[in-house]
């Protein structure tokens, strides 16, 4: 029962993310797992409490946390159903066939972090209701909204006016010289390793982070971060 | 014959680190492994160049890139002498206690991206000379000076004057509002978990990267990335 990209439902690893799931999301949770070697804490009471209230059943369940979490000592695991979200008229962030869960969880954090909530994926991309994507985010998922897209192009006709930031490595503006602007806007980045495609350039600003030519480039997650500081007044 | 940490010898894993040093480091190169299954391509011609350049043997044995890399698609690997390293005096970045190799990877690599060349990590902290660090530096280690110290206090002993900027979620300077020094400084950042010890305050100027009480914490490597480039001119 290892989780899979086409379940209806997905998993929380540990007490961390399972908190902000019931608290952000209660009415989604289907059951909570405990380890039999779960030691009880303060945020473990605090879950079970929550747990109790919003009448969600706590079962003690080692077997099924193992297959979840492979080898993670992980003690407690919350099952929600997965949803569909809506993006608001807010500032965005745009990921462009993201393939890292590593990098999509720790900027889904820096997102929330920064008062970026809405989150647009152009696919392929990582699944982001993966236990890994969530973990990695902090639970951070939980208060997004995240929405994917099938190509950019229809991306772009759901939101022509918006004006979109493009980070790529001949981006003609500079990110440390750059006015933010007081218009709504996306700031968009491309694949880990082959970054945003050249033909994209039309629908937005190309923008680069300097840096020295000592190094190719800098990290996906990194490079998103910088420039949601930037952007974030 | 797995990496340890007592070896006199340690491992780049892949052409793009391997590349780095032979650029940077070709003295202290021993020898250069090839996988069986190596597909040739432009990199690793240049590599097998250069190694022939520097009279430095390429020897195909499978089995050890496979104990070394364990479970990923390397091809090229380059066993190197461990050397020690000196600190300039210009600006530097300083990780007390940092536990995670991917977090440290991606720290040397920003580091490098924005010319912080000198970096101190107060032990117990991650081995910088571990291959997964060095893959995560996308071999930027090679360009650094990298030195550990046993505790702060001997690091202040020996660097007294450098301003001190110590990133704390208690900072009570807030990075966005900080005016960049135009003396040498140095960054100081936490261990992931616990962060930096209250007791370091008095050695420096508390500093906090304002972010929304939605999140705990930004990420140890997003954090410093944002000093750099908020430090970097």
């Amino acid at each position: 029962m290892a989780y899979k990209k086409e379940n209806d439902t997905s998993f929380t690893l540990g007490a961390f993310p399972t908190m902000e799931l019931l608290r952000k999301k209660p009415e989604k949770v289907k059951k909570i797992y405990l380890h039999k070697d779960l030691t009880k804490s303060e945020d473990i009471e605090k879950i079970i409490n929550l747990a109790q209230k919003y009448n969600i059943v706590c079962e003690t369940n080692s077997h099924l946390i193992e297959n979840i979490s492979k080898k993670d000592n992980v003690y407690i695991v919350a099952e929600f159903e997965k949803y569909i979200d809506k993006i608001d008229k807010n500032n965005q962030i745009v990921l462009y066939n993201p393939s890292d869960m590593g990098n999509v969880g720790t900027i889904f954090r820096t997102a929330l972090g920064f008062g970026f909530k809405n989150i647009i994926m152009i696919a392929p991309c990582v699944d982001y209701f993966n236990p890994k994507v969530i973990r990695a985010s902090m639970g951070a998922v939980f208060s997004l909204n995240v929405v994917v897209y099938d190509s950019f192009e229809k991306y772009v006709a759901d939101f022509p006016k918006i004006d979109k930031y493009l980070f790529m490595l001949d981006g003609n503006n500079i990110l440390q010289e750059l006015n933010v602007p007081s218009t709504t806007f996306a700031l968009v980045f491309g694949n880990e390793a082959s970054g945003l495609p050249a033909d994209i350039k039309k629908y937005g600003t190309p923008v680069f982070i300097r840096h020295s030519n000592e190094i190719d480039s800098l990290n996906l997650a990194i490079s998103a971060s910088i420039a949601m500081f930037k952007f974030s007044k």
